[in-house]
């Protein structure tokens, strides 16, 4: 069993900051002690001094290989995998999806074979339930027993995710009995498909209307809506990619009243706004997303409800799809172009960023991006801190030094980025996945395969 | 012209206490004046020493003759109109409603057909849409134009009134347009139908099932659904028959926020609760009605609405089945109840008995039963007040009689009262609609056909 | 007994909107109605055509001659009741004075001194507790007898009309049980002092740091503090002069809970801002007045709280200084400008042009500036209505008229206008007070001593 | 050095719970790891198995030998500290009390002088600022220096500790500009004292009476007001012995707008209710404290908090009278009831059941009792977590262990207990003090004078 030392590092966790050496074990941590007092021996010493030793990153939120409007997301598990580790992130949890009419199971098992063998960093799987019927509710049963603990529901997309308000509360109350989380993209489906109709049939068909149309208020709305189904269904729930601050204030005055609510949001809606979608000659396609960017003004009150804890967690909703070719789709019709943008290599800096710019704590960082949403999703004590047992995914990270976000660098397979040329203090120099190094100095070291299936226990955060 | 003067009286309307003479030229009121210094000579003299002179009633809210379920409401525009004269109400405006599949312009029809020549007092028509189309978007205009100015949509009873949001928002967007007020039915029918569907399987078949499924959490959804439909319309809204606290407490917000946001209450939700559903022998059919009855509790925060200014009016939903034979369609099948109680009689004195409890002053008990509702369907200047033009709707009304409620006494043609027993300070003694003596001390003295048609103007509470 | 006779206008109350002849008699109202039909003979007949006939302005909150920092207001009561006439205002209620050591009689007894035999319209008086001890609560109850209803207490101003938490609270009680009504003026005057002092020893002396120092959040803070003491009190509470937004949301949340709970705001918070205050040359004085004016967009707020109902009254707080000799005093030293700003003949004007620019009603004009001031201070059915029995104190105004406001025309005893050049749409064109003729046509009609004293009911509003 | 392992335990922190070994070198925490791992031998073996292991309690709110009411507080530092030990708290934060006309320094001194060489457990100490002058505001920035670096200030006690708005926000500011954190006690004392007299002017002299007049809403109005202090202040605010569920309203408002406001509760808030103060005999005395114990709902309210981190703290408020002789002062009287129950050696077990009970989790256990009250003052990476590096306070807890609190076998000097006759799940096994055992299986094996003065840093919840 092989054994690597981090010696002098900063070890930082969501409740700790400690100066530790950190003993691994083969593919676990195995001790943490005050530098240089065990004499500890290993077959590997990382040099941490000055450096931030840091659980790898979570995210809860991506979509590799996902269809779309008739194509399908650009970064393949292999490619979205080997990306996120270049950006520190050593688990993903992707969405598997049932198709109208089929089987959780043949969607389940589709996605396995996607993601079999490819994987750079280890992996997990949400399920996306587009046809709740008396036999998809039973499945939900054995997907939790076998590790898929949480669904996702749409109250946006009618005629392709959509679920009618019947149907969510039923997915509601099969959780509630079988401990399942519930997941909610939570716009009013129904409403922005009237508005989106108006918007073309006025001609308004630039990217920019994308924004228009999905109005905030519509956010809130189905906010507020599924959170009321989940306190009928005696179920809690945790709504998506959260860019509207009245949608948060949703989230908030639900969880004042101790309702066990939670909110995600996206680093595209801490750090980007309705400003990128209105870029010229089409370029604001490339900030075409669902939920939309919003005007700068919501920035202030995501950082906050960060900070407030009424959002739990940052995850990318990585879905990338090329401006060349697939963004073009939607030349002339904005609701033709496939919604996503690419982030799983850049979630972990731009936090990071977020904490020089005074946003966050780093405790608070590495609670967003790495202990919470593992807890959140079933993977806590493996994932998403560094304690004794624990995987040993580990990122040595470099906060003094620069770097700049490009497509020309990264790593994901997309042909632009969504934060192009923006300036980053901090980087990640080292990454281990379960004790083996996959990222040194600017080397991929891992492997497709490397990346195994997390069969997940139900949230830590609901009894 | 007939000219008639009620003498000696104490006149009250939403705004004043005054001791006036009355006088009435033909239909209207020509003057007021300080009690005995104009020497007025009249063909009529009516002595309202020691009474009130207060305009009519004007019930918001009525369903005669309608079609729930299989059977009809057991009054008539006849038998309904004549009991909501002995109760002192001098207006009404039912609902007429669009079948599935056909238009606006033949529902209209075939309600004017059923009331015409046949009202002891004059009424107008909301319009229930049930199919939200091109076609009935455009008739919408239409019908604003010659007095139909306010529509009725559901969020409830799926199948069969229930329209999607994006329906609901299309009407609100057209009302906004053409001046019409959208009032709703805000109970969320998808996630109800469900629980229905569980309480029936798990042979919850009683009436009081029916208070159980029917979440008063389900009614403060939809109640902010709407709330933000109609912010996105652009347009006002008002909320039917509001009974939960959680529903008023989202109007109460948005009214706080400055929307022009509405909501009305009725008698069964200030006087009766789920004690009633639950009574023994499936005597709680009697008390089925959608929103259902509450918990006593929330009683309190009604009447606090109601003194707030949250509700501005008190309406019957009057839609009475008889026990016998209708009400028993749901025994064995609780969803199987028409739903809807008789009210139409009893308003104005269930709400004078409340300003003798202490709950409203006076003046609020015009105000929220001949004023507002005036004002809020166009009517106001000829009904619900008692100003020089006014129609000249008066009710000479003895605060010191005392009555007891009781299916044996009351005028309404269904077999029960859901207020059986209760005892009343205050009757009615003389009412007049358009100048004409319709009840005087215990008499009929009215006809069918009396009644006229009012076309309304739009809102007056909207600009 | 004259006989006067208004025909033709239209006559607007805070319920109404009427063609209607309006018949006098003597001093008072005897009666209306339509026009034309009664054939009533006058001694004097008003042709009202074409313009608006309203009940006289209540301006429930002016100091005539107070004294302040060494100097006294500007405005006698005979120059300051006459200046009221001149813009439609019919009845002031000013505020007697308790010096600290003094009993309240002796206070009220100079201030009777002070107005009798010298006002043009009716007046009454409120109390300012300024010593609140065991006699003084006594005496309460005997004013509140001869009709002093009411009483204001100071969070502001320590060591002038400052009273602590304790003493407030006793006079609350007392309130509670005499039926008297407490004023507030509400603003941690405590913290603010510290502020002042900070402020000046940092050479902040220009009156625009009078703005910054009295902050909304100290107004917001003793506003919430004043009604939690009312709560516990059982005794409602008129807030004065609100100007904060913050305070009015204090104010709306307190009355959505159902309290007892009233706020005032004047023309100055509607009409101007910090950008006054701001200005150059000392100018900024002569806006000096606490509350302070706000930043603009407090306006937005106001004017919706008025519209909502969480605020009810406009009143001017009328308390004028000129700019020479007076304002004067605070150069180089913002805490000695003396306090106040001139407005009672502005008022219905200004709050008129509100109409006109959209911002409320005509009926909510007439409600905010006359019907409710009279009902909140006891004066109602005689003040603040055109109903029989009313007192004939009538404004025939014309809304087609228009007027610049300067201080070169208007009739206040002061040097400077705060609305200097403001055009207005609409101006007064005759008024009665009781019956009398005092304005007309641009003419002063009336005599110092035909107002009277008032003595008023207790509120209301409170029961 | 001396080398302890801690063996087999289930390690509980704020964050994880893992099974590991601790490794203590002398009084420090060095290492963790994967139990069974290391080989580690050590001078002590500790078998934790079965058990929890947990960080040593901090009880951030004591009154060792307090004055009161002309007594003194009945537990001395040496016995308060060792019954600390015996429940598993290993630090307790005091409070120094400034008198006034006395400097900060003079009070300072007295207190290091009661607890030099006395204590058990390592101890800090808050500074009570009674007279709020120049001269002591400047003081303030020493002590914070020194490690005082919180201050204590009343808006209780008129007379006592009382200080006045404009004092409290200038403490305020002093400290938001050193770093110091104040602590307020939040009642409206001027508005109690005023009930306190009125009371026992009606004859209501009863313990019970205690709780009626120091009302819930004098609570929330103070809490609400220091909060717009210290928001004016630029400051955070640490609010103390929070009882009242309106109180707690306040924070969390303040909270969800993001702004620097704590809360504080105690077990006496959690578990006892007026229900005790009521009991006959005066016994109620026992349970006299302020705030005052509340009606039993309120308990709901606070769990709830303590769940959604409205509040943050659990600490004792330890301030025990006997019975005999110290209470008994207050027969006829409540107000001269000394104020304050016992309860250092009860928190942490109460706390455990309280996680059996099922209101909290074992990790916010140890959150809300060891992390955050070390993180809040200054003292985190030293006590609160088990971490390398930390100070080895460590308890050994038996979750299986059952016990009866009873004064018959608790080991304060207090001749009752609050929480006499309750069953407990749990129980303190053995207790480490910077890597000295001081309690073990039932045993005291500590020493007065172990204990160490602990210089704080400032709060590690303010930047």
């Amino acid at each position: 069993m092989t054994r690597t030392l981090i010696t002098g590092g900063l070890v930082i966790t969501a409740a700790e900051e400690v100066h530790a050496d950190v003993l691994i074990e083969g593919s676990r941590i195995a001790a943490l002690a005050t530098p240089g007092t065990q004499n500890w021996t290993a077959d590997r010493v990382v040099d941490a001094t000055g450096k931030y030793v840091i659980p790898g990153g979570v995210d809860a939120h991506t979509h590799m290989e996902m269809p779309f409007g008739g194509t399908f997301a650009a970064d393949s598990f292999e490619s979205g995998t080997r990306a996120a580790a270049w950006g520190g992130t050593t688990t993903i949890i992707d969405f598997a999806i049932q198709s109208p009419g089929q089987s959780l199971r043949t969607g389940l098992d589709a996605w396995h074979a996607k993601a079999d063998g490819k994987c750079a960093i280890d992996y997990g799987f949400h399920m996306i339930l587009s046809d709740v019927n008396e036999s998809s509710l039973k499945e939900m049963d054995g997907l939790v027993a076998e590790g898929i603990s949480s669904f996702k529901l749409f109250t946006a997309y009618p005629g392709v995710f959509y679920s009618d308000d019947g149907k969510i509360l039923r997915a509601m109350q099969r959780a509630a009995g079988n401990g399942g989380l519930i997941m909610m993209h939570a716009e009013n489906g129904l409403a922005i498909d009237v508005l989106v109709e108006q918007a073309l049939a006025r001609g308004e068909t630039d990217p920019r209307y994308h924004g228009e149309v999905r109005k905030a208020l519509l956010e809130a709305e189905a906010t507020h809506r599924v959170i009321k189904l989940a306190q009928v269904a005696g179920a809690p729930v945790y709504v998506v990619h959260v860019s509207a601050r009245e949608a948060l204030a949703e989230i908030a005055r639900a969880r004042t009243e101790g309702l066990p609510v939670f909110g995600e949001t996206c680093p595209q809606y801490l750090f980007l706004s309705t400003d990128n979608l209105a870029e010229p000659d089409f370029e604001g396609a490339k900030y075409v997303c669902s939920t939309p960017l919003r005007p700068r003004e919501h920035q202030a009150a995501l950082w906050r409800g960060l900070r407030t804890n009424d959002l739990q967690v940052v995850s990318t909703d990585h879905c990338p799809f090329c401006f060349t070719g697939q963004k073009e789709l939607g030349r002339g019709d904005f609701s033709k172009i496939p919604n996503g943008l690419p982030g799983v290599e850049n979630r972990m800096d731009l936090l990071h960023q977020a904490v020089v710019d005074g946003h966050i704590s780093r405790r608070r960082w590495i609670e967003i991006a790495c202990a919470t949403p593992a807890r959140m999703f079933g993977l806590y004590g493996r994932k998403g801190t560094i304690a004794p047992g624990a995987d040993a995914d580990v990122v040595i990270y470099d906060p003094a030094a620069e770097q700049t976000i490009s497509a020309a660098t990264h790593h994901m397979a997309v042909d632009y980025s969504a934060y192009e040329g923006r300036r980053i203090a901090g980087r990640v120099k080292t990454v281990l996945s379960r004790g083996e190094v996959v990222i040194d100095r600017g080397e991929f070291k891992g492997r497709p395969g490397h990346g195994v299936y997390l069969a997940r226990s139900t949230s830590q955060y609901v009894r």
